[in-house]
Parts: structure tokens; C-alpha cells; sequence
């Protein structure tokens, strides 16, 4: 309102603020999954001490790019108040895309009216006329209603107003909860005040959330050390699912370029032999709407997702905006590169560091708008070949615009889309392509080693407002990347890492076979792996005996029945020794309670207490007879507590039972045997003191 | 940008968030005051890694209604770069009133382009093609300045552009500070992205952030029990000036009202003698524009108004907007009051209390515009009258949109005005009348007793974003209340709540001169005073020799000359007795630095260790030979500590001088003699090792 001047309305009572969830004053969406129940709240402040009352508004997803009236709406769902005027109510999101919610709050005249008269018959206070003017409220609401409720608020008006009745009886007659309910069912809205934007909330289904990904290169499936193809690939898929995994993602498939192709380990001159970098796209054979000859046709491909399908395996398409100057497009449109004053095509550096394989887009050109149409249809084509994941490589060098738009205008058509960003750039702009529209984000775990240092970025991660917007997904290692405490790290490490990223996070992934088989050996110098695969073909042991198939085989399956590491809600609980990282994950029905001790320490066995009192964490799920509770080994008590509810533990990875009533447990993980205990919680159904008699 | 839709330029950048200070979406202004440096930060994020400036926008106050194009402002202020996408930066304000302010940025692209030809220089590349690059951004720059520099730019383009010298020649010459400067002048503003809002800040006069405020009722300056008047108020100005306040406050001072007129103790029972309550306002005399006629005349007002300013007191005037049932509103505005179902008027009632001498206004009348009409110009007649400053009664039970409407559309034409909001309700109510206008706020200091609630207090109103909007005015008792812990409490207790006041707060102020005479008897059953002169006409002795009055004018002195003081921003540090309530507050330039130590105890002496570490306060006021420092007693040093600078601890109370270089001070308050030390911090001009010879 400007200063000055005059509302349209001076009735206008309430004021409405601080909205939850509501991110940068509603430019960006928060997130929700489908079937997720939304809980919003806000202040409600109004002059005075009367009643208020408020409901939140409800736009559901539409596919058209319409904006709507602002007081158009499909639905909505009541506030209830909580202390210190907020309020907070809830709603179902039952289908994807871009939901809308606001608030509108008003004065509930007849609560306010029953409240006063309520106090006032208490202090026996004459109340002849105050029941006449609870009467004009109750006729004014009968005016808004209709059919049966109008015959019954005009009833109870005309009782009210009924001089021949005591007016105590009428105040008691007045004052039923009923009555007023049925008199809040008719605000008078006209003053309402409705919260001044709509907010965008994006509904994903649920694999944005939950997923486990697998990355292997196809190239690198064929036997003999031939070059893997996409039938080769197929046979591979049963491997992966038996690990359990439900997204297999690929690196690029086109083909790749001659020029600069690089050789092994990243060398500038390659070799006849040579299969160059995925990440070199375009060749004369095609650029990112073909697939690479020796992998095969689109034919092929579009039989490997459907096999992958078969074996509940979701594929992830690697979408890298950027071309060899083989590509297609080079000549076709010279117009989407930056010339150098020479006349040469501006190559990728980034000083003193060249990359004369690459050409990037140029987001500055004149052409960007035929340029933004070209990369949208390159979703577009592989959304044709059924692919609906994509893992998007260093989206934070190409045009943030770029990114809002397209992401926006391709979910508008196919809001079941799932997007990757493979940032790892400064937190800030991690943190805005989340905003702009990825679903997922890697994240700097990666390089999180000890406790403190993953508590405390798990802890960013899943609080407020970045829980809202961003979606991590962990890996431990990636083709790009072997960080420094697994360079050279014997089985334990990796299994602690596999197991971290499984449960600290709802969605990860691996690496693969490199993972499994641990190939811990760093190119000298650099912080990824020797003989890298990018660069050439690999042979992997698959049957290795040290492989960590199985152990991961358990986890995922471990992730797949327990909806508490399905999402991110955490607790981190201390520990007396700092080498046990110690966390609880809690379903939102109470339901599934996992609480996880892991030994950061990856060569000697650690003990300690950890603090959780387990009364605390509401763990709904109770164990009956059906259960085989095992005879208690460690954990054991701490130092005396108070009497409580005896918990079970049941170790998911080990299969041991445990029970608990503590506010402190005993731990000890070898690292040869587990990296952690994965307790899965339950609590007694019954115990004596639940039946009357000792009441 | 709504989903898919085509962005007017798919070159722009960056994006800004987290603009601060920015409040609920820009829709309140932050509040700072004439000659502030206003510091603003952003975050400034941008795909890739290039060099990312910009700029604040500003708009200067002005009267008129008319909102300004978008794109129209006065003057603008550089940002600079802070660690993690922050830039910051500032301005003064020089004028009152509401300004706005937004952020405008892009990419430096010659600061980018000498970057990368820096790397590449130290990695000892060619750089023959990058210089031409270099030579056509500067070229670009040269095209878009004028004069002079578009000689200069012109040049350097040249320059660089000349294949006859070397590249290496010219890259150094392109990689000169001053040219990076120079282009820096000339951006593509073309693409450069605008903040999404302009956000308010609105600039008050220096009293709004530093007042000591002293009420009084003229009518009890009369002599030998005489009903008194301006005149002899006048006479009562000395007295308060010579205690250094600068705000005197009178209750209401219209005719009151004959009806239902409340006697001593508030009884429900008037006797002929009984005064009433300046706060039942209106008779046949007149109303809100008039004077009562025993306190003299508008004439007689104006002098006293006069009279204050000679003694450096401005007048605060009460404006309570309610009626009695003899204000000539009643019988001329009925429309402007609530009818009830028997005809007769609404009076104010919360169950079970009635207060049938006051009909309060009716915000949801038919009539409401014009009601606001009229009460704003009450406001305007006392403007009129010479007042500025208006404490408000109860705001929070008056239509809040009518507060946001008035005091803008007052504060348009008079930004000088300064209005406190008598709200004592819920916090978030509170906390919107600031936002919604209102300069300053009663607070719930009356009530927060030990040190703990205090710190905790105190700590919520100067953080972030509560500070930004809402300035507390610490009132240790009103003629409403007379808090339970000064109920009958001896002299030490007013001392202490009269210097916690003064230094915790700013802004502060006392009802006199039952504060000073300490006046400590509550009505029985009742938090406030018995005999309360709200009823009654009361003789103060102000000459008593227990009167706080000495005191008083001793901290209101110290006040004045300690800026620290005239401003919220505190530290508070910890005590190894609780007793002892320790915080520390700093002038923006350092120079004043005062540290203060409270016994809260107000019975016995307390002594204890209080942690402040005096070298972590940034003291930048020195101590010369022109000071004699005392020889010290305590406070004596804690167990040793590194050395360090030593500092002077001068207690403005007692006069006294302590030394110290430690990070504890020893601290023991006797309440009998002083509630408190309050310290101005100097450090020593120079050591021995300040001199060359040292080094």
C-alpha cells in the first residue's frame, strides 16, 4: 500500500505473515513428494483478542502456461491455531507438477461473541442483550448459507432472540460447540485478508526423493576387452539390480570426437586405439541426439531401458552441453560459438588449463534464443526415447536463465522429469540451481570425512530453508573424482563410505564396478583414478571375491524397507568417543525409527556410549511374539536411569537383536567385521502396566 | 517469470537474493536514523567463475504520493565483494524520511578478461590472440563513456591492439589497476540485473533511536493540594531538565468526562472533588483539540511547549482514542460508535471488567473512512500546536490498518514525527504496530527481573531482523504498573531498574515523580500504585533527601556523553555469579566502548569474576597524560592471562580508574552504594613497544 492512501477496505483485521514454506518472497518452489501431506503456517495478527480463523487456498497443477486470476482457486483446507498467533493446517498433494498455495484469515465473529459471553456468564453478568447480539451474528451467518444449514443457523438466531426464554438459558443454548461450527462454516469473508502471493510448491514423485543410482560405463561391458555395447550392457543389468539399486545411469552415448581427443589417463595425443572421453560429443557420425555407432542404435538403446525397466531399474541419461569440434553443429550453427578476434572458435579453458577437445555454447551469442530451443529438444528427443532422469554435467557454467527456463517449460509437459545437477561449485550457486529447478544435487560429501565434518553439513542440508529446495545426493566417489581418504583404502573405508552416503542421505550413488571392486589408485597428482575409464575401456573382476556386491546388496535393501532412510529428516546423537558418528532417522508416522552408530574409524575397533535416549525418539512400531528377540550382547546399560519403556534394537546388517530402556547405549564396531550397527527400532506392544488392574 | 515463458534477454547473468535489510518481501521498511551509514549485502551469483560488481540504486525521500517508474532513481553506491557470493556496501543518509533502495548487478567483463590473461601470463601461454580479446572489451567500454575517458579507453584499446609491439608488452600494459578501473566505469549495463523490488528504509531523527523520556502530570504541580496547570508546570521543567532528560511526557490533557467518572483507586464511584481520568476523555468542554480548562488554555499549552524546548525537553503528548460518553463526538458522529441491539452505545468491556465510562471507536463502522478522517487530524491539530513526539494509548485494540494508513500519511508531510506505541500485548502484535509505523515500543522490560530474563530479552530485540524495525523504550514503571519486584522494594531496587533501563536501552523512561520519590505501595490485589494519580490529584516532596534525583541526572549524564549508549547494539559476557549481569556496548567508530557490571541483588553485596576478554573489544579511544588514573583496587586480576594491551576502565558512576589487560575482571557491588559499574573503556596511546626501537 502506498503512503496514504485510502484501502478499499478499513475492516480489513487481519495481517498475515511469515508463511511456511515460502522461499525468496515466492519466487522459488519448495519441494514435496507425491502422496506427502504439506504443512503450512503463519502468523495471524489482529488488533484486539479476537478469534481468528484461516484456511489456506489451494491451486492445483495445470499444464497450461495461463497465469490465473489472483482469486481463482480449486480447493482449500482449514488453519487450526497453535500458540503465539500462529496457526498451521495441512494438505494432501495427490498429483505432480506445480501446486499454488495462500492464505486468507478473517475475524470468527460468533467464537469471539461466544468467548465474551462465555466470561461474562461466569462472572454472572446480566447477558440480556449481549444474546440479541450474538443473535444479529448468528443471522448474518444464516444469510450467507443456504438449504438446511440456513434453516438451522435462522433457528438458533430466533431461539437467541426469543425475549419469553430466560437469557441464561439462551447463553447456554448459544454457546454449543456445535452451533458454532456450524456458524464458522459462514464467515463473513468480505474482509477477509488474503496473503499478497501465491506460492509455488513442486510436487515430484517419489524417486527425487528415494533413489540409488548405479553409473557404469557401456563401452566397458564387453567381453575379451572389446568395446561393450548396448546388448552387452543389457547382460550387466541383472548384476546391478541384484544390488538393488533402481536408477542405472550412463554416461554420455554419442559419438565422440577426433580432434584433440585425448588419450589415457587425460593425455593430450591419443592413440589410433584410443576411445576418447564420453564427454567429447559430436563426431561426423552425430552429436547428442545420436548414439555412438559402436554402442549401437537408438533401437538398441531404447531396448536397454526397457530391459532396465524389466529389472525395476530407472535409466539416467547424461546431458553434458558442450561439443568437440567434430560436432554437427559447429558447422551447422557457427552462430552458437564465440569466434576469437583470429577467427577461431573460443575452446573451453579455464587458465592455465586448456581444453581444445571442447567447445562450449556461447550463452552471449545473438542466437541464444534458436540456441535455448536446440538444448530443450535434446531433452525432448531422449524424453521420446523414454528416458525421464537426467543427470546434468556442470550445469553452473551454462546460463542460469537457461537452466529456469527449460527445466520449467519441459516439466510443464512431463512434470515426472527428474534432474540431476552435477555442480560441484561454490555453495551459493549449488544451492540456486536447486532453486532454479534441479531435483537433485551432488553435494561436497564427497569430501566430508569425519563426524564432525558430515554432522555439520548434513545438519545445513536438512534444515530449514535448505531442506525445502535441495536435494542431495551422495556419492562417494564419481569417474571425476577419488577423493583423498580413499586413495589407496583397504575394503573397510569403502564399505563405511557406501554405508554413509546409503543412509546419511535418501539419495546416492555409486560409481560402479570401480566402486565394488575398490579401485582405490589415484593418478599421480590428480584426484581421480589411475587408467581412467573416461579415457579407455576396462575389464572389471565382477566375481571378485573382496567385492562389496553383497554388502551393498544389504543396504539397499536395508534403504528399501525402512521409510525412515527414505527421506532426510535426522538426529545426530553425541557420543563419548568422537570416532563413533551416531544418528537417528524417524518415518513421519513414527512407524520405521533406524538409528545408526558408525565407526569413523576405518583400521582399530572403537567403543563408547552414545547419548539416544530411545524414549525420545516415539517410535510407534511395536515387536510381538512374531519376533525371535536374541539374547542381549552389547549394547549394554549405562549408568543407572529412570524406569521407561524397553526398546529393541535389531541390528539390520548383522541381524543381532538387542534391548534397551537407556538413555545411553554401549557400542563397539570392529571395522574388519561392520562399519556400523543400522538398529531398526521397536518398542513392546504391551507390558503389564498397560492393562487396568493396575490402574 | 512464469513457467516456459521467454525471458526479455537470455544474457543476464546474475541473480540476486538475500538482499539485507529486507523485511516480510520489502513490504516494512527497516528504520535507521539521520547521518547513519547504511550498510546493505546481497548475495550476487552467476554462472561460471567471472568477476560479478554492482551497485546499490537509491531513491531520496520525497513528499509526494506518486510512485516512480521502475527504472527512475537518484544516486547509487558500489558494492564490494565479501568471501561466498556476499558483496556489500553502503550510504549515508542525510535526509528523513522513506527512502528505497535496490541492487543492480552484472559481470565485470574486463576485470574478468584481465584475470584469466593473468593465469595464463603466470603459466607462460601465448596470449597474442588474448590481447585482442582485451582490445575489444575495452574498445566496447570506450564506446559507452564520453569525454576524456572515452579518449583513454580508445587509447588502451589501440594499444593493446598493436600487433607491432609484443604481446607480453601489451598484456602488462592491459593488466594495470588503474585501466581494470577505468573500464570498470563503463559497464554493459544492457544485461545487468535488477533486484526484483525496491525496498523501503525509512530515516528517522536521532531522538527516535536516543531518548530519556520523563512523564509527569501537570495537574499535580499545583500548590497546597491546588489542581495544577501549564503555568505551573512550567514551573515543574527545571526540575526535570536538571535530571538530563530531553522528552516530557504528559498523560492526556482534554476535559474529562462527567459520566461514569471514576474516583480515587479507581472506584466505580465519583465524589464531587474527584478529578477523573485524564484518560476518559471528553465533556461538554470539548474533546481530543481541546484543553481541560483547569490546566489553562491552547495558549498556555504552546507555552509550555515553549517553555520545554528553552529547557532542551520536547513535549510528548498522549493520544488515547477513545471517548467517555459526554464527548461531543457521541451526540455529533454517532456512526462513529457501536449501537447495541437496546439501542444503546457499545462501552468497553473485557469480560468480566466493564469500563462504562469509555465507548470505544468503532473501526468496522459504515463510517470508518471518515472516522480515520478525523483522528488523523487530531494528530494534525496538535502538530499544529508544535508537538512532535506522541505516545500512543493501546494501539493494539485500534484497527492496525488504520495505524499503518495515518502514520504514513502523517509522517509524509512531518518525517520529524516520533510516535510510541503503548502496546503491552502479544509479541507478534507488538512487533507489528513497529513495522506497520509506529518509532518506538513499550516493552516487557517492566517484567524481566533477573539477569537472565534480561540478557534473553534484551538479546531478542537487538538481533536480526527484530532490531531492524522495532526500537524498545525501557519503562521501569508506569502510572498502569507497578511491577511486583519494586512493590514496596527499598532504594537499591529503583537505582538498579533505573540503570538497567538507561543502559540496556536507548531509548527509556520514567513516571515521575513517583519513580524518583520511589513510590513503591500497590493498590491492594492490583499491579499498580495505590492512591494512583491517574484518580487523583497527589503532592510529590520532591526535595526528599532519599529522592533518586542526583542519581538520575548522573546516569542521564553519562548517557549523553557515552554514544555506545545512544544505540542497541550489546554484547553481553558471562559471570561466574549470576548476580552479576555483565554486557558491553560499542560505538560504530569504536572510539566509545562502555562496559557495564549490575549487582543484580539489591540486598546484599556480590562479587565474582565477569568474563571479558577487554582486548576483544575493539576500543579505539586512547587515554593521555591529560587523565590522572587512580590507583586501582579492585577490580584485581584473574589467574594469568597472555599479556596484552592494557586497557583503562574508568567507572563513570563512582569516578573511579582501574587497569586491566585481562580476560576476567574481578568485580564486587555493594547495593547500598551503587547498583553498578559502568565503564568507558580507553586503551593506553602507545607502549614501549610502539617505538621503532623495539622492533
Amino acid at each position: 500500500m502506498s503512503a496514504g492512501a485510502r484501502p478499499d477496505s478499513g475492516w480489513r483485521r487481519v495481517v498475515i505473515l511469515g508463511v511456511s514454506p515460502e522461499l525468496d518472497a515466492g519466487e522459488f518452489a519448495a519441494k514435496r513428494v507425491l502422496g506427502d501431506r504439506v504443512s503450512v503456517s503463519a502468523d495471524l495478527v489482529a488488533d484486539g483478542q479476537d478469534v481468528i480463523t484461516g484456511e489456506i487456498l489451494l491451486r492445483r497443477p495445470r499444464r497450461d502456461r495461463e497465469e490465473r486470476p489472483d482469486d481463482v482457486w480449486d480447493a482449500s483446507a482449514p488453519l487450526s491455531a497453535l500458540p503465539n498467533d500462529r496457526h498451521s493446517g495441512s494438505f494432501d498433494v495427490d498429483q505432480l507438477g506445480r501446486w499454488q498455495f495462500t492464505i486468507r484469515a478473517w475475524v470468527d465473529q460468533y467464537a469471539t461473541w461466544q468467548r465474551g459471553l462465555e466470561r461474562k456468564v461466569r462472572a454472572g453478568q446480566n447477558v440480556d442483550v449481549d444474546v440479541l447480539i450474538g443473535a444479529e451474528v448468528l443471522r448474518a451467518a444464516a444469510e450467507r448459507a443456504s438449504g438446511e444449514d440456513r434453516r438451522a443457523l435462522d433457528a438458533a438466531a430466533g431461539q437467541l432472540a426469543n425475549t419469553r426464554e430466560a437469557a441464561s438459558a439462551r447463553a447456554r443454548a448459544a454457546s454449543s460447540l456445535e452451533l458454532g461450527q456450524l456458524a464458522a462454516r459462514y464467515p463473513d469473508l468480505e474482509n477477509a485478508t488474503r496473503y499478497r502471493r501465491w506460492l509455488p510448491l513442486w510436487v515430484d514423485r517419489e524417486r527425487a526423493r528415494f533413489s540409488s543410482w548405479y553409473e557404469f560405463f557401456p563401452r566397458s561391458t564387453g567381453e575379451d576387452g572389446q568395446h561393450g555395447n548396448f546388448e552387452t550392457a543389457i547382460a550387466r543389468l541383472p548384476y546391478v539390480a541384484s544390488m538393488g539399486f533402481n536408477v542405472v545411469y550412463l554416461p554420455p552415448i554419442h559419438p565422440i570426437g577426433q580432434t584433440f581427443r585425448k588419450g589415457k589417463n587425460n593425455s593430450a595425443t591419443a592413440t589410433e586405439s584410443d576411445v576418447g572421453s564420453p564427454y567429447a560429443i559430436g563426431s561426423a557420425e552425430g552429436g547428442h541426439k545420436s548414439v555412438h555407432p559402436a554402442l549401437g542404435s537408438l533401437e538398441d538403446f531404447r531396448r536397454f531401458t526397457a530391459e532396465a525397466a524389466r529389472h525395476g531399474l530407472e535409466v539416467a541419461l547424461d546431458i553434458a552441453f558442450q561439443v568437440t569440434p567434430d560436432h554437427p553443429y559447429v558447422k551447422e550453427h557457427p552462430e552458437w560459438f564465440r569466434k576469437r578476434p583470429d577467427g577461431s572458435i573460443q575452446y573451453a579453458e579455464n587458465p592455465p588449463k586448456k581444453y581444445q577437445d571442447i567447445y562450449p555454447f556461447d550463452f552471449e551469442s545473438e542466437a541464444w534464443w534458436s540456441l535455448w530451443q536446440e538444448l530443450a529438444s535434446i531433452f525432448r528427443f531422449w524424453i521420446e526415447q523414454g528416458v525421464r532422469i537426467f543427470r546434468v554435467d556442470n550445469p553452473h557454467t551454462k546460463s542460469l536463465a537457461f537452466w529456469q527456463w527449460c527445466i520449467a517449460e519441459l516439466t510443464r509437459e512431463h512434470p515426472e522429469l527428474i534432474f540431476l545437477a552435477e555442480a560441484f561449485t561454490r555453495p551459493k550457486l549449488m544451492y540456486l540451481l536447486a532453486k532454479l529447478g534441479f531435483t537433485q544435487s551432488y553435494t561436497y560429501f564427497t569430501w566430508r570425512n569425519t563426524g564432525r565434518e558430515l554432522s555439520e553439513y548434513v545438519r545445513e542440508l536438512t534444515a530449514a530453508p535448505v531442506n525445502e529446495f535441495f536435494r542431495p545426493n551422495f556419492w562417494p566417489i564419481t569417474p571425476d573424482i577419488l577423493p583423498e581418504h580413499l586413495q589407496y583404502a583397504a575394503r573397510p573405508a569403502f564399505a563405511l563410505r557406501l554405508m554413509l552416503a546409503a543412509t546419511l542421505s535418501s539419495n546416492y550413488g555409486i560409481y560402479g564396478p570401480a566402486f565394488e571392486l575398490m579401485d582405490n589408485v589415484p593418478r599421480p597428482g590428480a584426484e581421480e583414478h589411475n587408467d581412467n575409464e573416461k579415457y579407455e575401456l576396462k575389464a572389471w573382476q565382477l566375481e571378485r571375491s573382496d567385492s562389496l556386491r553383497a554388502f551393498i546388496a544389504r543396504v539397499n535393501a536395508i534403504r528399501q524397507s525402512n521409510t525412515a532412510l527414505q527421506q532426510n529428516s535426522i538426529a545426530f546423537h553425541t557420543s563419548t568417543n568422537e570416532l563413533l558418528l551416531c544418528f537417528s532417522k524417524r518415518s513421519a508416522d513414527g512407524e520405521n525409527v533406524v538409528l545408526v552408530v558408525a565407526n569413523m574409524d576405518v583400521h582399530s575397533p572403537q567403543a563408547g556410549f552414545v547419548d539416544v535416549d530411545v524414549r525420545e525418539l516415539e517410535v510407534n512400531a511395536v515387536f510381538g511374539p512374531h519376533a525371535s528377540p536374541a539374547v542381549s550382547s552389547p549394547p549394554v546399560a549405562s549408568p543407572p536411569a529412570p524406569p521407561a519403556r524397553e526398546l529393541q534394537l535389531h541390528d539390520l546388517l548383522s541381524d543381532a537383536r538387542y534391548f534397551s530402556q537407556e538413555r545411553r547405549l554401549f557400542v563397539r564396531l570392529d571395522p574388519a567385521s561392520a562399519p556400523a550397527h543400522i538398529f531398526r527400532l521397536r518398542r513392546h506392544a504391551r507390558t503389564e502396566n498397560d492393562f487396568d488392574y493396575f490402574l
